[in-house]
C-alpha cells in the first residue's frame, strides 16, 4: 500500500524523515508546524494572518500556536487588528538550536544555528589525513561542548544534530558506502555512533546533498525548485534539489557525477572504472599534473593562489578540468533540466576562471534549449556550505515542538 | 511566495496540472477525490472502510462520495457492516472515459480507457513520413469518432484527451520544442489546436514521459517510486518517474539522453553536437550501418526479424548500440539512482539480445553499488506504452467529478 499512499510535502525546507509514514497524522502535523514556523521567519503575525498566509484553518493555526507556545518556540501577545482583539505571534528563534557538523578528510567544522537561520557560534579545526572516524567524532563532541558554552546555549535547546560526510550513505543500512573520500569510514554507522555519543537526535547526509540544501535555505537560491550543487574537491559529487526537495533515489546514492566516463580508456579511477570525471578534474588530479618535480603536492589553496596570480600552466589545467566538468554537467542538465547549477568546494574562490570553461563545456554538450536556460554560478557560501546545510537538515527533519 | 507554498502530492497517479495552484483548495479536493477513486479500483468499499484506507475523515469521505455519485462516477447502495447500517460504494468505471492519442512519425494510435484502466477500444493507422501536424490531428479526430461509436461510449463520458508526441514540449510556451523527431511540428501549439478541434480538455506530453507513466500505471511497475523509461527509436529519449511523479524539470525538457556525448569527435548529430548517443544507437543509425548496398533501408521490424534469425552483422550492430545505451544509462543511474530502467520502443521484441549489452554497459559505467541495485528490463507494453500513458495522463490531471 505504501506506493499508493498520498504524501504531503512542502516545496522547501521540509522533508519527512525516512522513518515517518508519509501519510500519517504526525507527518501532517509536523509539516503544518513547519509551515507556521516558516511563515513567522518573515516576522511576527497574528493568528488570522497566519491562517491567510498558510491556507490552514484558523482552528488548526490556533492549535499549532498553542503547541509551539508550550514548547517555547513562539511567544504570543494580545493585540488588536482592524479594531478586533487578536493574538500576535512571534518566533522565539533561540529556543530551537540546530547543530551542524561537517566531517572532512582533514577538517572538522561545527556550527550552532537558530530557527531564524542565524549562526550563533562556529568553529573549524584541522585533523590528520587518514584519521579514523572515532577521532573525528570525539573532536566533534568536544567542539560542540565548547561552542555551547561560548554561545551560552543550553543543551536542552538543541533540537538535533545534522552531520555531513564526503561520501555516499546507503539508506538501506545507514552506513557509509563504498566510494567515500574517507575510505577509513566505509561501513561505519555514523548516525548510530553520533547518537550514542551525543544523546541527541542525529540526521546524516552526504556533503554534496548538504551543499545543495544550503543553497536553497541559507544561500541566495531560496525558492529554486530544481538545483544542482556540484562539489569539486578531491572527489567530485553533486547534490540534487528536485521539485524543491533533496532527492535520494532508491538507495540514497545520487549525484555520483565524479564517475561519469569522460575518457573511454583513460586513467584508472578509485571506483574501478577508467577515465571518470574525477580522474581528469578533481583537485587531486590538478595537483598531480602541476606538482611534477615539486617536493610537495600543491594544495587546493595554492592552486587558487597561483591561478589568481596568472600562472599559465595552472590556468590551463583549470581550463581543461572545467571543460570536462561542463561536459558532465551537460549530460546532467539534459537529463533533469535544472534552473541553477552551483559550483562549490575548495576552488570556489576561482570565480570566473573556473566558471567560464564549465559554462563552455555545458553549452557544447547540452541540447540548445537546455544549455540556454541553465545558469551556472559559484557558491556564495564557500567552505561553510556543507556545515550550514547540516544545520538546515535538522530544521527540516527534527520535530521542533515535541522533543 | 510560490516556492514557499506547500504542495500536496500523491506518490502515484496524480499530478496537479501546471495551471493549478498546488496549495489551493481545489487542488486538495481533486487529490482527495483521486484517493477515493484509486481506493475503489481495488473493489467496492463502505464509507467507513474508505475513511480507514485513505486516512480522510468520515465527513470528507461522505462529501466526496456525494460529489462522485452526483457526477455518476460511483454508485452507492445501503448495506450493513458489523450489524450497523452502512453505505457501500463502487466505481462506475465506464462513467469516466479517457482518450489517449499517440502521434508518431508515421503512425497514429488512439485508445479509449475507463477508470478501472480497462481498454474499451483501440486503433492504429499508418501516416506518410513527414506529414504536417494538421494531417495527424484530422486523422485523430476521425479515429476518435469511429472508436466512440464502436465502443458505444458517449462523448459526455469523456473526461479528457491525453496526447503524446515524439519531441520535447517547452512548458513555458506549450509548444513543441526544437529537437523533436517530428521537425514539421516544431513551434506548433498542439494543445491549443487539439482543444479547438475536439472541444475537450487536452493534456499533452512527450512520448517517453508517457511511456514512463504507463509503466507505473498500466504496467508491471506500479508502486515503483523511481523509474526511467528509455525509448530507443529514430530518436532516443527517457521519461523519469521521481518520487512517484513524472518529473519535468525547469522548462519541461528532461530525459534527453539521446544527446549524451559518447564519441568525443564522432558523427554530427541533428542537435548540432557530435558523437551523441543517437548517432551510435538509434534505429536510424543501425539501419544505415546495415543497409549499405541495399535498395531500401532496413526498417526496425526487419532489424528485429534478422536479429532473431541470428544474422551476425545485425547482432553486432545491436550489441554495439546496446553497450552505448548502457554507458549513457550508467551516468543516468549514477545521478538519480533509479530502482528500475525500462527499455521501450520498436526494438522491444529483441528481449535479451538488446538487454544484455545494455546491462553490460551499465555495470561497466555505473558505480558498483548503483550498478548492482538497478534492474534493467524490457517494456511489457510494447508499442502501446505511449498511448496507454496518454490515457493515464488524463486520469491524473482531469477533474473527473466536475466536468
Amino acid at each position: 500500500m505504501k506506493g499508493k499512499l498520498y504524501r504531503m510535502v512542502s516545496t522547501l525546507r521540509s522533508t519527512t524523515s525516512a522513518t515517518d509514514n508519509p501519510g500519517s497524522q504526525s507527518a501532517l502535523r509536523k509539516l503544518n508546524e513547519q509551515r507556521i514556523v516558516e511563515t513567522l521567519m518573515a516576522g511576527p503575525a497574528t493568528q488570522a494572518e497566519l491562517s491567510r498566509q498558510t491556507g490552514l484553518s484558523t482552528a488548526t493555526v490556533s492549535n499549532i500556536v498553542k503547541v509551539l507556545h508550550d514548547a517555547g518556540v513562539v511567544a504570543t501577545e494580545p493585540t488588536t487588528s482592524s479594531g478586533r482583539r487578536a493574538l500576535s505571534v512571534r518566533l522565539n528563534s533561540n529556543s530551537a538550536v540546530a547543530v551542524g557538523i561537517d566531517f572532512g578528510r582533514r577538517h572538522l567544522r561545527v556550527v550552532l544555528a537558530n530557527l531564524a537561520y542565524e549562526v550563533l557560534a562556529e568553529e573549524n579545526i584541522t585533523l590528520p589525513l587518514g584519521h579514523e572516524a572515532d577521532v573525528s567524532i570525539s573532536a566533534a563532541v568536544d567542539l560542540l561542548d565548547s561552542l555551547l558554552e561560548d554561545a551560552g546555549v543550553r543543551r536542552a535547546d538543541i533540537v538535533g544534530v545534522g552531520a555531513g560526510i564526503p561520501g555516499p550513505i546507503d539508506h538501506r543500512t545507514g552506513t557509509v558506502a563504498q566510494g567515500a573520500i574517507l575510505p577509513e569510514w566505509v561501513g561505519f554507522h555514523l548516525l548510530a555512533h553520533l547518537e550514542e555519543r551525543l544523546g541527541l537526535p542525529v540526521f546524516v547526509d552526504n556533503d554534496a546533498n548538504l551543499g545543495a540544501l544550503s543553497e536553497v535555505t541559507w544561500g541566495p537560491h531560496s525558492g529554486v525548485e530544481n538545483l544542482v550543487f556540484v562539489k569539486i574537491g578531491s572527489g567530485i559529487g553533486a547534490g540534487l534539489i528536485l521539485n524543491g526537495l533533496l532527492f535520494y533515489g532508491q538507495v540514497g546514492v545520487t549525484g555520483e557525477i565524479g564517475h561519469a566516463t569522460i575518457v573511454e580508456h583513460g586513467a584508472v579511477c578509485r571506483c574501478g572504472n577508467r577515465g571518470c570525471l574525477e580522474t581528469v578534474a578533481s583537485t587531486t588530479t590538478m595537483s598531480e599534473l602541476l606538482s611534477r618535480g615539486q617536493p610537495e603536492p600543491l594544495t587546493p589553496d595554492e592552486i587558487v593562489r597561483r591561478a589568481l596570480a596568472g600562472h599559465p600552466a595552472v590556468l590551463r589545467v583549470i581550463d581543461d578540468a572545467g571543460l570536462a566538468v561542463g561536459r558532465a554537467l551537460g549530460n546532467v542538465a539534459n537529463l533533469i533540466n535544472p534552473e541553477v547549477i552551483v559550483i562549490g568546494g575548495p576552488l570556489a574562490d576561482l570565480g570566473e576562471i573556473l566558471l567560464e570553461p564549465i559554462r563552455r563545456g555545458l553549452l557544447r554538450h547540452a541540447v540548445p534549449l537546455i544549455g540556454e536556460t541553465t545558469s551556472v554560478t559559484m557558491s556564495a557560501l564557500g567552505a561553510r556550505a556543507e556545515v550550514l546545510g547540516a544545520a538546515a537538515l535538522v530544521f527540516q527533519n527534527a520535530d521542533i515542538a515535541h522533543r
